[in-house]
């Protein structure tokens, strides 16, 4: 099984294009020791047989680009990407569909919440359904586990069970959703190859305790490093709202992400979907110490996994 | 009046993604003289004021990071990019919009016909409008001439007057759209600023013959330079469409772009959204020498312009 990490930045990416906080302004100055990082892209394959992409990137073309791997291999037009996997509907995790418009049959996975918000009330997602061997749209539920296969049906040799995270909808999203307590609009994935897994969550609201015992029996998770701290989107723009009113766990602090789950011992733990005012960005940081002290890698773009 | 290329190339860009053609494949293996191109971008400013973009495409985030006029000046969130001028709906001119949503006050001009499209049919490009001081969307009329503000009011020094072009609305758009003869779902722009003007069509299905007399008086000409040939889509997928079934017309042949442009004498002529399919992007091919023997310009990612 082998994982690839196209982009590890939250939405935006770091830089992000309108931002001069600390971390953005010193590394367009060259003044900041870290990495350049484009936003959340996973991708996911076994055997070298088709790759499986967990959630489509607004960078998704440039992350294409960037690694052959991805090069089409038949002439005049193929990829060897089979399917997507969207973990929510928010921008950052579903814009780079659009990239993907070109006439490719492409199997994508997706609930039945996220899917009504990108087929129902956008019309431009159309595009991947402009013939009838584009896109296809299979349901996943929470808890049920799926083979994945391509448009094709070629079997992947991946599994993906998805576990309930949140039942908030994206805030663009229609007014009638507010209401909607039961959706599944934020997924986690387990995803199994042979004897293999991984956990990926790039939002995460909360630890659940069973969750860290599941977890454990993992070779790796990939989880929400959005923020450091609760206020830091606050201090940097009034009227933001918190990490936690976004829907994400910060790193730090008592209740935070390195607290619970310092009880996980045998995956690699690694944090991505970073955004670009997390200090741990910063490799001269104390924060940046202090998760690595911990156990912790921070994904960078380009960054793999072989399990 | 500073214009800037930001990129060049039609939907998918150059390569494209899925695209093993023989320009795309020759690219990829170092084997074509010629360069990459990003999906078309144009920016336009006068006296260092605010920058217009023409358009938004899906490597907006990208082509911004790529030039450091459009850093932000000002702590923490700024951007020197007032307002955004959409010639159409389609996925390659307004997925970008979308790398524009991280809170940033913006002023985009556009017909009410592409504005229905995007507002309407399409809940994801309110993360544009998440507060009220983001976007603002202002309503173009084709042959009534606006000046550019930005958000905040502030005088651009440039004005925009829209032509008519086609009453298509994009694939992907609602049902209902097809039957719509009168709307203006592609235009055309003249910018003008001081004493000096430009005209951008990123799409064009025909030239007429008034249009020809009134570019000449412009000081550059940015057109359609889609397709070199009618044929040259159905030749790379089965299934596809003509250039003039998309609504380009093709660079070549007896009524094509190079031919009925041939009377435009005082701008420079610039040839812009070219698809990784034309064979002009090969700098080697007998296309390119033939379109620059004819006094026309091929454009490039970076190439600017100063009027």
């Amino acid at each position: 099984m082998q994982v690839k990490i196209l982009g590890s930045a939250a939405g935006g990416g770091f830089p992000q294009w309108n931002c001069a906080c600390s971390n953005c302004a010193r590394l367009r100055a060259g003044a900041l020791r870290g990495r350049a990082r484009t936003q959340a892209q996973l991708a996911v394959r076994t055997q070298n047989r088709g790759w499986c992409l967990i959630n489509a990137s607004p960078d998704l073309r440039a992350q294409i680009l960037a690694d052959s791997d991805f090069a089409p291999q038949e002439t005049p037009r193929s990829s060897p990407i089979a399917t997507v996997v969207l973990t929510s509907a928010d921008v950052d995790q579903v814009m780079g569909l659009l990239h993907l418009r070109e006439f490719q049959p492409l199997q994508i996975y997706a609930t039945r919440e996220i899917q009504e918000i990108l087929r129902e009330e956008n019309s431009i997602f159309r595009a991947l359904e402009q013939t009838a061997k584009q896109a296809d749209w299979i349901t996943i539920h929470a808890s049920k586990p799926l083979e994945l296969q391509s448009r094709a049906g070629e079997i992947l040799g991946l599994s993906t069970e998805a576990f309930a995270i949140s039942n908030s909808a994206p805030s663009y999203a229609g007014k009638s959703r507010t209401g909607d307590a039961t959706g599944e609009y934020v997924i986690g994935l387990h995803i199994r190859a042979d004897d293999h897994s991984i956990v990926v969550a790039p939002t995460l609201p909360r630890i659940e305790e069973n969750w860290v015992a599941e977890w454990n029996r993992c070779d790796a998770v990939l989880v929400d490093g959005t923020f450091w701290s609760d206020d830091e989107m606050t201090r940097i723009r009034s009227g933001s709202k918190t990490a936690s009113g976004m829907g994400h766990l910060p790193i730090s602090r008592s209740a935070g992400m390195l607290r619970s789950l310092a009880k996980l011992t045998k995956p690699r733990k690694i944090f991505y979907h970073i955004n670009n005012t997390n200090p741990i960005l910063d490799e001269d940081s104390p924060e940046h110490a202090q998760v690595t002290a911990a156990g912790w890698e921070i994904a960078y773009d380009g960054m793999e996994i072989t399990l």
